[in-house]
């Protein structure tokens, strides 16, 4: 059986808000980043995925921060994935710990594997290390996998073209944008608070270079939801529940 | 007299374009990152010059890539300032070595110390770790300093409003917002051809939450112009002469 791995981060200048406080989206960077270096150590990153045509999607994601940490504060991101039990979906775990072994935040992703000519999912059992005994970790998933997101009526509407910078190594636009983009069209309290928070988002459609995005807001109570279009569909949803 | 501190970084997948190359964006954050981490290390980071109502601000700055290094691959940036000669201009250099000991990249910046309360510049000599002997190095500047940028004519203009994710620590744009917004308003051929470049950034006004800024653009031969203008004045300058 696996075990956790861990990585050490420090809040840089870059990635704090004037609050002085790393930004949701700084934070759910780096743990892409430990998911996307996890992977490789264990011989599953994208680009030895895309030497067989085939990539990494995230499909759906939750985090949950207690927190935000400081500007210079140090933490571990500590990630493993779970013993395979879906055909199709792969489930990575995050937890963010403080250098007082404070667990402060947490997280679980659900990703597929896509081949690219076919446009299908491909079987995660096609996928040695997924199945390998040695790779996979036995601890439960740390908060509760992502919830479904459903009726949004916006109240807020903004639009917002996909430039180069928006764009990934898939030439779609990076995950990280999609969160951006949401938190661009809060009130900006919401984001200088500090408050405790929790934050589903789920993935339907790929949205592309020169397209523009619909970004659709509602406020419901303490949560703020948001859904994503591109010029034909759906491209995602997502709720962030203040605490 | 003082040496040149090196850092080591990785081309995260985040870092880089569609080309898997990193991003100009990603190297110049990166050598911001060095610069702010060694500050910090040296007593006059932006967090403890903000103690007395002070901090760093960003004049110009020009940068040099022979080559955008691969995803994954490492290298370190080395930064040193220049021993003190201006009253009031700072000079931090940085050079970017491949493992293999080879320098693909290099860049100067110049820095000024601002007093908000005054809203004027202070004397660099009231800035101790800038005169002790112990900390500038000898070493020479590695490219020329930046140079003027003067009558762009523009042929494309676009606007972009300012959102939270523009803002950095002192309630300005960041800097990186600017590159970003310029390369961005560029063909996208220029950004994945991966040639060598040189890049002049003048910066000459703030911008703020809310404003709406236009980026003008000029083509002249193999030089990308760019003048970025809040609603009142030219926020900065910049050229990109593709070699």
């Amino acid at each position: 059986m696996g075990q956790k791995a861990k990585y050490n981060f420090t809040v840089l200048t870059e990635n704090v808000d004037f609050t002085l406080h790393a930004t949701i989206e700084s934070l759910c960077s780096n743990m892409f980043a430990v998911a996307g270096t996890d992977a490789r150590k264990n011989g599953i990153s994208a680009d030895t995925l895309m030497q067989q045509g085939r990539s990494w999607v995230l499909s759906r994601m939750s985090v949950e921060f207690d927190r935000m940490p400081e500007q210079f504060e140090q933490f571990d991101i500590a990630t493993w994935i779970n013993p395979h039990t879906s055909r199709l979906l792969s489930t990575r775990n995050f937890e963010l710990i403080d250098t007082e072994g404070k667990q402060f935040g947490r997280g679980v992703s659900q990703w597929c594997v896509i081949d690219f000519e076919k446009r299908m999912p491909v079987s995660l059992e096609e996928i040695e290390p997924l199945i390998d005994p040695a790779y996979p970790c036995d601890e439960p998933s740390p908060c509760d996998t992502p919830r479904k997101i459903r009726g949004i009526v916006p109240t807020v509407t903004r639009q917002h073209k996909v430039m180069y910078s928006d764009i990934d190594f898939n030439r779609h636009v990076n995950t990280m944008r999609y969160i951006r983009m949401m938190l661009n069209t809060l009130p900006i309290e919401y984001l200088t608070d500090n408050r405790p928070l929790r934050l589903d988002i789920h993935f339907a459609n790929e949205c592309k270079l020169g397209q523009t995005l619909t970004i659709n807001y509602e406020q419901r109570e303490n949560v703020s939801m948001f859904e994503i279009r591109n010029e034909n569909a759906v491209a995602c949803t997502a709720a962030i529940e203040w605490k």
